[in-house]
């Protein structure tokens, strides 16, 4: 950056709602996705729920020409519908998967099934930026969010992978769907662990819903019931950046889309877009690696996440012991007709007692329950195990902040 | 470092074999592993396969003294089996799951079980040290590796991980059970792309098992039989490093212990323990960041590692076409079989035409394959869009590589 002293960044941030089969108008909102990326010319654009591989192949195709870089990013079993594209190379690329991610037999939320990650990418402007885009475990009811602790378990992971791997770059960028508002505690620790600025709250022009907010009742999409509490809609798509080593990083202007995409009736999304432009500028001296834990608050943030991951944890240990129960009575309940079928077979009882189909019938139920309850059993356990995990690495942070002067 | 120009940083290396129930003579074991570390006073030690948090807890009751840090990695449904006892202060920890890792359903291999991964932990001694314990799947059959794949993918992704948050220390320090032999692929890449120097290749003065081998004939506890085609044994413990920043590192001598512990007659472990002697200097000047990617040959070897991960993939692809087509073949019947009862039912049939016992049996047979096959199509499918994720990444890193001059 030795000749042009500023670097005018546009990024564009959007959850695009596009999963097969289920979202609405998918197709021609996919289409009008990529005819605005066209003409609108970003630097960088990170998408999410992008969940079918062809739409991320119509896009690549429409967009080669202005975007020459992109990638999609595979893992779960739908995937992860996370897909970049970039004016700039993109050096290389990083998928992290978050260890929580839901219940496989929630099946009406699906998140478990869908390989949640962060997907980083090394792009070489000319100061080497990471960029991130993700999307963490979705909310579904904020009176009794059972997903909490995952949702805090990821939002720590998440922490810990920026500030493990953004010592590579020169500036971080992160932009996506966070799922939490603005004052959630997920939030602030993200944001106090790792350092990030939060680009609504620092732009110097801000254009858009009110408050940032990208899911809003006005959307022809929203399932305006959901947000009866909240009549202006809620913020949780973000996009927050920090600078590393010596440069500094300024929000000149966050816009939102409000409603329908010009020149037709329908948003793009159910979310949103968030597009920001950013002022990348070199510095005289290295302003020093800025992890932002310098914040006297953040120990209190730290203690407030690891309780309700604490919480989480105790849930998850009595869904263990009560699956392991469950699969212990099964087993016992199989073991009893085992008995009973050989003491019919040596000839030991008068006759048999129970009728054949009967008799069958509950062994089958037995074996059902004692493989789900197996299967469950082992999940929970791992569920255990990574929260306390997270709860133990959560402590030693609170050790490290509270040991400073 | 300005009043200590070099460190000397003592580290062993275990894969403990600690597995309840099934590890003979652990408890023994166990506990003389832990009074050779306390006698010894190394700076640091890397353990593996210490799958009881029990014994962990035993371990560093016993160490308290020598060794004041330490941190044992919970992952998994039995646990990552690692943990790190350390004299100097651990500052931060950080665990990486790998994403792929075996097969469930090969439950006498138990890998899957296990949750493996790399655990980090930042070491502040006097140089920020990022030090790695880890374990990759095993091999199980040298000849028809059905898991080299997934190796590889382990491989690629430590290897990535390492690019991706060394930079945040001066000196990277990695222990482990690699379950590669030296010059197999797996080894070649992740050296290759990291650019780890082998303690054993490097060390000025080697003293233990001919060639550095961990895996041994002579040790009581191995299975002989699969060591029956290297007469010597295998060496698949490494301690691997190298220096980040403007520090120079160099292994001034490598051990690795030979059969029974002294004074008894058992030795720690099926496998070897490695132990090595590094001397951490400053330089004046930065000697870059050396991420190992300017061999000539590491397109090759990607090449060569990308070729296996294809083979995997295809394999996975096959797995999941068969698991798939098995999944509809069992639901096409329970649906026969539905109609089939709405028919008798309803009157249509003369007369039942199959005994109700075999057809309730038959119909549990039935559901009891869609389940199965339904699981086993999800798996392969979430093993086969990493495979594909993997390929592409490694795909990408060969373009970046063939582009320089």
């Amino acid at each position: 950056m030795e000749g042009e002293p500023t670097l005018r960044l546009r990024v564009f941030d959007l959850n695009c709602w596009a999963i097969r089969y289920l979202s609405k108008r998918r197709q021609e909102r996919v289409r009008l996705i990529g005819d605005t990326l066209r003409r609108e010319g970003f630097d960088l654009a990170l998408l999410q729920e992008v969940w079918s591989e062809q739409d991320y192949s119509d896009l690549r195709v429409k967009l080669a020409g202005c975007y020459p870089f992109s990638h999609y990013f595979r893992s779960g079993v739908i995937g992860s519908g996370l897909c970049v594209f970039s004016r700039f190379p993109i050096l290389d690329t990083l998928l992290y998967q978050y260890s929580l991610n839901g219940y496989p037999y929630m099946l009406q939320h699906g998140d478990w099934f869908c390989g949640k990650s962060v997907a980083g990418i090394g792009v070489g402007i000319t100061a080497p930026l990471l960029s991130l885009s993700l999307q963490l475990h979705a909310e579904y009811c904020r009176e009794k969010d059972a997903y909490l602790p995952h949702r805090l378990v990821q939002a720590w992971e998440l922490a810990q992978f920026i500030r493990h791997t953004s010592k590579a770059a020169d500036v971080v960028l992160l932009g996506g769907d966070l799922n939490m508002h603005p004052e959630d505690v997920g939030i602030r620790l993200l944001r106090g662990w790792t350092g990030l600025r939060d680009a609504f709250a620092e732009a110097t022009h801000f254009e858009g819903c009110k408050n940032g907010c990208t899911l809003v009742p006005d959307n022809c999409f929203t399932n305006s019931s959901e947000l009866l509490p909240f009549p202006l809609g809620i913020r949780i798509d973000y996009i927050l950046y920090k600078a590393i080593s010596s440069f500094t990083v300024k929000c000149e202007e966050l816009k939102t889309t409000m409603g329908p995409a010009p020149g037709t009736d329908i948003p793009f999304s159910d979310h949103e877009a968030v597009m920001a432009t950013l002022h990348i500028q070199r510095q005289g001296q290295d302003v020093g690696a800025t992890l932002g834990t310098d914040d006297p608050a953040l120990a209190d943030v730290v203690t407030e996440a690891r309780t309700e991951v604490s919480v989480g944890l105790r849930a998850a240990q009595r869904q263990r012991y009560s699956s392991g129960r469950m699969a212990v009575l099964a087993l016992l309940l199989l073991l009893l007709q085992a008995v009973a079928a050989l003491g019919t077979l040596a000839g030991l009882g008068a006759e048999q007692p129970f009728p054949k189909l009967s008799f069958c019938l509950l062994a089958f139920l037995a074996l059902g329950i004692l493989i789900l309850a197996t299967g469950l059993h082992l999940f929970h356990t791992m569920e255990v195990k990574m929260l306390h995990g997270t709860e133990d690495q959560m402590w030693m942070a609170l050790q490290a902040l509270q040991k400073r002067p």
